[in-house]
């Protein structure tokens, strides 16, 4: 079978970083174009959206939607009337409502929409979830505090509406909690602090709960220097379980359980194949939900000025 | 068979004028227990709380919950738990997520759980969707204004985080809204104003869209004074349909289409009836996710104080 063509919409910090780097270590999947307001790729055609793109370019198969998520329904709308499989970085949209009818359309055209969550793919995800379905939760704690500046240099849109602030790094958090626990969760409280000049949270606390009442807090933070922390630490009746540096690491009362390499983004590339073969859809918005619900049930709090 | 025995579990302001009246008015159900930290009723059982009504009470087969949104869920999870049919006032949750277990608790049981919108069984509501079934719609106008010192006098929870303040009764709008309209929609841009001094929205500018494009605006305000409005008017290729006063009139180019009477709450106890004897739940989550999608999406201004 020749290989996907496809097309990245939005070459920005996330497509640079990881998405061409997993493309081209994927079998059965190949870059053919680039459509960005901000430029292109050497030795690719670029278009600077995806109507031209998709107008004037070369056949394409798929797109992967790595712009803001201010953006991104109208892409993938635009995208599965022409018939082509799309993948969604995350968080999938800026609102869950909006997702509804890209579901339908997809389904209607027996077309692949992949809302892709990169940190259900860290090594840490599958082992994880396995211990907890043997094993009782009593608490999780999660901590996520990463330095704005240095992951989302100059990145306006992370502030705006819809662009969701430190809920950002924050929903990975949320996406691999509700990846590895048995029972769903729903939140019992939320506090979210505004920096006064800005329309997103720079920091939230959250209490989630689930039916049998075990306690999961969160803490995300943006403003954190030095040492970063992205660890869920799950309490269990043999022992404390922690996913450490975002999935990367796991260790049972401190013990090492995994030796895996990360490989996010490159199993992202490998299921975006597979569902296409398969000519399936892959759509979870529990983690948007769990923030959504955040921002209807959060008490805001107002802090002093970030300026980038 | 003998009538459906109801306890009402929080005896406030809706209670009073809305559920007592319309249960007295319905065959196959009776009220025979309050649980309220507020007081009873004379000649019924009285109880300060769920705990002590379904632990020391009169035999009850469902209850009503008519509290605040915030303390609802752990009350329907109580008294699912004991197998009773539950009824849920609008809105049926603080959050989104919070639902979902109890959807599964009601199913698993093959137990009744019946989250109302009263809106919804106002007179014009199937006569407008019956109208926007056969024509095409060409835009949505929603104003939904009143003055909450008139509806909500010293309800101090719908100010604070989860009591939704204007979207307590924007919701109802939301919930017509949904139910007439033939396509799903979708939040596109909100703006919400919060009191320096509240928790919650006291004025609402939301757009909605439609896949097929048409626009949907909805302005709601807490602080209109004089007549009140809760009109939805639609523009269609035959025609502007203007559902008035909360969907109790219908007009058509300004000629009434209906003229039944308001029946809301009476209607709604006859379909709980309904879903008792089928063993059948009614929980239709869209228009909560739409208000949790505004506050996601919503960029927010803060206005004046707001004393009650």
């Amino acid at each position: 079978m020749s290989p996907i063509r496809l097309a990245i919409v939005g070459l920005g910090k996330i497509a640079r970083d990881q998405h061409i780097p997993a493309i081209a270590k994927t079998d059965g999947i190949e870059l053919v174009a680039i459509a960005s307001r901000h430029g292109g790729l050497d030795g690719l055609p670029w278009f600077t959206d995806i109507e031209s793109l998709l107008a004037e370019g070369p056949a394409i198969d798929a797109v992967a939607l790595c712009t803001p998520p201010q953006v991104r329904r109208q892409q993938a709308a635009v995208a599965l009337a022409a018939g082509k499989q799309v993948l969604l970085e995350k968080p999938p949209g800026a609102t869950v409502s909006e997702l509804l009818p890209l579901i339908q359309a997809a389904k209607n055209g027996s077309q692949t929409l992949f809302a892709t969550w990169h940190s259900r793919f860290s090594p840490a995800v599958k082992p994880a979830r396995a211990f907890l379905a043997e094993h009782g939760v009593r608490r999780v704690e999660i901590e996520w505090k990463e330095d704005v500046r240095v992951w989302h240099p100059g990145q306006a849109w992370i502030w705006e509406p819809g662009g969701l602030g430190v809920f950002d790094p924050g929903i990975n958090a949320l996406s691999i909690l509700t990846d590895i626990l048995p029972a769903p969760v729903f939140l019992t409280r939320a506090e979210l602090a505004f920096p006064a000049n800005r329309d997103a949270p720079i920091a939230a606390d959250l209490a989630f709960s689930d039916s049998s009442g075990f306690p999961v807090n969160a803490a995300f933070d943006f403003r954190q220097t030095g040492p970063q922390t992205w660890d869920i630490r799950v309490e269990t009746d043999a022992g404390q379980l922690v996913l450490g540096k975002g999935g990367a690491t796991l260790s049972l009362d401190g013990k090492a359980l995994i030796g895996e390499p990360e490989a996010e983004y490159p199993n992202i590339y490998k299921r975006f194949v597979e569902l296409i073969a398969a000519r399936e859809s892959d759509v979870d918005l529990t983690p948007l939900q769990h923030v959504a619900d955040a921002f209807l049930l959060g008490r805001r709090t107002t802090v002093e000025d970030f300026e980038d």
